[in-house]
């Protein structure tokens, strides 16, 4: 095995937010549940879009906040991700390749637009998510860059590939070639309603050929279809080699064998929109563990990362993560 | 005259500002002077999109900017501006017509892209501004969509737009219009550089044909050369029947013949972002005269809503102003 040259390559669905915040009686009136990620066709988006306010627009995608929160660290990140050539992608490029995250993956130069999701904060910080998957759909095994998953230490996929069947191929033959290279693979299991739509196949994937699972205690219980935490969290010590569990203000659990890492939330001043706060814990976790560094620590690089981002509007972090993980002492 | 359908027309360059958060020292890499505004052709966009951080994009304009404003506060806005028929496009007709304010100048279907401006900001909170026009340069006088002119209460008007000759001949027949139908017409001088490009023909449009002008304190000493201010004030009293003029933390000024208001600046917690400070105090001084309230109340409701906005990045409001001057007493 040759020296990395990644340490975090990411794949999933290449997104812009689009973000306007609302009041809860808004979310009523669209029948949607507060919390919720609803994907959504062109004709729906066309409607939210038009009955929503004012808003703003921030390159989003769970891995890609991933990726943008590993090289804010200064971890050294890939992704591979769908735009469309336009607009709304070559901002996505930007503000990934401006982050210091190498994408390289070619963007689509027909078929749908950009994806969008119409990202809705309600005053409790609740964000409440309509995806539009536009030109992610056309990511396939063709955007699954042999060399580059083979250089990564990590090679790190969401469970909202799965909505797509070219993207669950792509995704399993990243992890394929991670494998073979004798590198790590981890997923993320993204929503418990992902997980609801894809039980199976992901408990397939993780018995197989994951390393690190990340999931919310409410995605890891929809997993194992249990009501119980305790439950859960035995079942996939016995699946998986390694689990992260987070549980938002109660802090996270790693999970490794016999072994349980139970971490503290980092506090946070006000919750102004919790959108990303799992994908920057990742990145804060595996920027951690791709540096050697102790399972607690990396546990409270994840949660610094996910109080920084969920402080402000946006997934994207605001500030050098590396330098306030400096600032905390975690590194 | 029949009754006024619209309180406040505004016609600008309508911009999506693509905003990135920077240290002084890239200010100074990129030779820009702080606190600029700074017209760049496609080529330098593309250098400086290029070199610049993560950003986020919010629509801005200055007179887009006031429009969504008086909105904001209640007031019922028109906007002529040009995009294009593009991605950047459809966000800046949505987040105006969000807000409320009606824009139905047609998108160009061809020619260049939206307008960007590339704004940079400091810690100190102050911004560089690097302005693509692009589509802007279509506005012309077949955008000045006369019934909607006739039917708003004040017609203002961004100096920026006299960079253009297309949009300086719009800007000229919509005040020619407005005047005809017996109503308000307004200007702002925009930026010193601005005024310094074209000096004696705003003076020429002030003299003749504006009832009310908004400008900062260096805007209103380079009209008339001086670097006194109080003898701008005197020069300004003698050309046009209102003038109001704004000095950040020292307030505003309202000049009315011999009469004159000095109202202090409302205060701010942090400035986080100037952008918009003055389009802003422009649409509550604006709401406020076109309720028929004392000026002194105008002058507070523009200081309220230039606090709100540079209290957050982006130069649209975040909150309700209606709402938010109600809590204040002022309406």
């Amino acid at each position: 095995m040759s020296a990395a040259k990644f340490d975090v390559l990411t794949i999933g669905n290449a997104i812009v937010d689009v973000i306007a915040k609302v009041e809860d009686a808004f979310v009523q009136q669209e029948q949607l549940v507060k919390g919720s990620m609803n994907l959504i066709d062109e004709e729906r988006a066309e409607h939210l879009y038009a009955v929503m306010g004012p808003a703003i627009e921030i390159s989003g995608g769970s891995a890609g906040n991933t990726a943008a929160g590993v090289a804010s660290f200064g971890g050294r990140a890939a992704y591979f991700g769908k735009v469309r050539a336009d607009q709304l992608g070559e901002i996505y490029r930007h503000d990934m390749r401006a982050q210091g995250v190498a994408f390289d993956t070619p963007a689509a130069t027909n078929g749908p637009a950009t994806a969008r999701s119409f990202i809705l904060v309600t005053p409790d910080g609740e964000r409440t998510m309509n995806t539009y998957l536009g030109a992610c759909v056309n990511l396939n095994v063709a955007d699954v860059d042999k060399a580059v998953v083979e250089a990564s230490q990590v090679t790190y996929m969401e469970g909202y590939l799965w909505d797509k069947p070219e993207a669950k191929e792509a995704f399993r033959l990243a992890a394929k070639i991670a494998k073979a290279a004798g590198r790590l693979t981890s997923i993320t299991l993204s929503d418990s309603f992902c997980v609801e739509r894809h039980r199976d196949s992901f408990l397939d994937l993780i018995k197989g050929s994951i390393d690190i699972v990340f999931a919310n205690e409410s995605e890891i219980k929809s997993l194992y279809k249990t009501q119980n935490f305790d439950g859960a969290v035995q079942a996939v010590a016995q699946d998986c080699p390694m689990a992260v569990l987070t549980r938002s203000e109660k802090g996270s659990l790693i999970v490794r064998g016999a072994e349980r890492i139970d971490v503290k939330a980092h506090p946070v001043r006000q919750v102004v929109d919790v959108t990303g706060a799992g994908d920057l814990y990742a990145a804060g976790f595996l920027f951690g563990h791709t540096r050697g560094l102790p399972l607690a620590t990396c546990a409270s690089l994840g949660s610094a990362a996910a109080a920084e981002i969920i402080s402000h509007t946006g997934a994207r972090p605001e500030i050098n993560l590396g330098q306030h993980a400096k600032a905390l002492g975690l590194i």
